[in-house]
């Protein structure tokens, strides 16, 4: 199996949805396995808000924290199979990790773009995507795959190119966010724009971050990852060793590994492009421009297994069956999985015993037909 | 009927849960009703998270919003009826409402306790209130009656002092917070903490609060007050009036009441009393010192009435079904009702149709045995 981390100048002659034009667009991306000459044994797969394009492969350190995310999912002889398929991971539109994003050098002004770099919506990551899939060769997706946030580009892909894609894989997904959801982004996205170091997004990259404001909102969206009663097992009201429980600083174990959790984070991620992605997946509506989310799946062609977790409270079950129930009503092939678990949205990103079900779902879908 | 305003300076000859002394302490409080001659017929009012005593009564200015905060359930002739019994609501120890707390002078060095004042515990704060009711000659409490934070108070009456109270009616409470509601309480707080302008609490009390912190905090917990149906429903995904959903503005309807309100909040709140009072929340746990919730909740002699809402979420109707079963275990009389709403853990505070049910719960609770 071969597996590569690739850099590529694409021409990206897009029109973005909220207006604005790149002269090309750089993207970042790793493949595993090979194209099959007639170019149609390639899986896309999506990435969720923060992840990155390396999806699969241990880290030659040998560090598990830098192995791939889906390690446990993607690989040689796993349920997406890279002896047989070639996968590929791309870096988002907007994000911080090569692909083009506010980080970017504006070749204009031979300065970041910073809050500059034109709006960004699941449409045009999906647009910039599909630029890179031609590019390298691809005819026809033999699949579509992705989580949360990567779960709306995969089903953006099979209404916005219907003829792309045989199969869709949406996980931990709906065709739009929740109000709260909405809101817990919201107040996210003012921890990063109060905070005074974000200066309207002109700090200096190579210096003081704002990065107390993308803590905070990286905790709030972190809360929203895991359920109720996962937390309420694994910290309870205990308090971190050593804590008596007096006066402002960390004290329970839950604030501790929170605090721990977004450290880490804000060393591998720019809090503009977390303005940028968090919004992406605020605005993202796959019935918007249709009379109903209906019409809007009604535009696909593709075969679907959509996946939800009993105890997503970020996506629901509901928000599944929703879809679900649309492409029935369209005839669409549609396998649909409530996966139980405590283990809350996140569930898709941990190779647990009950997302065993989970693996043998996606391998069971990828089969040929 | 009688409505006073008051304050009064008590010999507090107490010592603080995490220790600490006051030499006094001030409590601002008000009463409706007369007390009769026997002293039996007063209730306490115990105040949630961030209202004050001013539980009744229209404001002479006649603005709705200066209202007494349970106008519609506190009143000549309302279910907690001030014809009929002496109703007393207390600001809370700890908070900035004129009772002793944060912004307090300390006596020995005639600048205010800021982050010096002890640290405040549900339970120091029913001492407090125990003082204050001694001191107004009330010899066996009617009934005590809260919500939320009110509800832990009156929880903690019932155990603290059994003889003392003879009905205990507890709403959309629990014995503990969750570790969800914990999560996010702690990174409310540290949204104020790492406000610059917080300055390790020493802001000055009449110039800059650290006021974005505060806000921040309070928009957390505000979208954990209300329901995620009541929000899709009020607000859905709806962008804010002439807001075109560009940029990191204001946009989403959602995020213009979460500011609103927290706007309308930061000027009646102090950021270092909110730090004091929502830790006081947290770390509430009515088992503590015993071997089990059972073992503190059989110390009560009170009747209870549990009230809890459906879509609450902060404080779940299991939270209320816990309590009810405890002290069903102990043969004491208790009322549990658990009311259908969308409205979410403030549905006590909303003179709702559905709401009507807990208005009619308490007046048939609080009749003459």
């Amino acid at each position: 199996m071969s597996s590569q981390q690739e850099m590529v100048l694409l021409d990206f002659d897009h029109e973005f949805k909220l207006g604005g034009r790149l002269p090309k667009a750089e993207v970042h991306f790793e493949t595993h396995g090979t194209l099959s000459p007639d170019g149609d044994n390639a899986i896309l797969v999506c990435t969720p808000l923060t992840m990155d394009s390396h999806v699969s492969g241990e880290d030659p350190s040998g560090d598990p924290k830098k192995a791939g995310w889906w390690n446990f999912l993607v690989g040689a002889g796993l349920a997406v199979d890279t002896d047989r398929h070639f996968v590929i991971c791309s870096n988002v539109l907007g994000g911080c990790k090569g692909t083009s994003g506010p980080t970017s050098l504006n070749p204009d002004t031979n300065e970041p773009y910073r809050t500059g770099f034109p709006e960004v919506r699941v449409e045009d990551m999906v647009a910039l995507q599909k630029k890179l899939i031609d590019h390298l060769g691809v005819k026809k997706l033999y699949a579509v795959v992705g989580g949360s946030l990567g779960g709306m580009q995969a089903l953006q892909w099979a209404v916005a190119f219907p003829d792309m894609v045989e199969r869709c894989i949406a996980i931990a997904t709906g065709s739009r966010l929740s109000c709260q959801g909405l809101a817990f982004d919201v107040v996210g996205r003012q921890c990063i724009t109060s905070d005074p170091n974000w200066k309207d997004g002109e700090y200096p990259l190579d210096g003081e971050d704002p990065v107390g404001g993308l803590a905070l909102a990286r905790m709030i969206g972190h809360i929203t990852y895991i359920s109720k009663n996962i937390m309420d097992q694994k910290f309870g009201r205990r308090l971190q060793d050593g804590q008596k429980g007096e006066g402002f600083a960390t004290q329970f174990a839950v604030e501790s590994f929170l605090k721990y959790n977004s450290e880490r984070f804000i060393h591998r991620f720019d809090p503009n492009s977390y303005l940028y992605l968090s919004k992406a997946m605020d605005t993202f509506d796959l019935e918007e421009g249709f009379n109903s989310l209906q019409e809007s799946l009604s535009r696909a062609k593709s075969r679907f297994l959509i996946i939800s977790f009993s105890s997503d409270w970020l996506f629901t079950p509901e928000d599944s069956i929703q879809l679900a129930s649309c492409l029935l009503q369209h005839r669409l092939p549609v396998t649909y999985a409530n996966i139980e678990t405590e283990l809350g949205h996140d569930a898709f990103l941990i190779d647990a015993p009950e997302i065993q079900s989970m693996k043998r779902l996606v391998r069971g879908f990828l089969e040929p037909k």
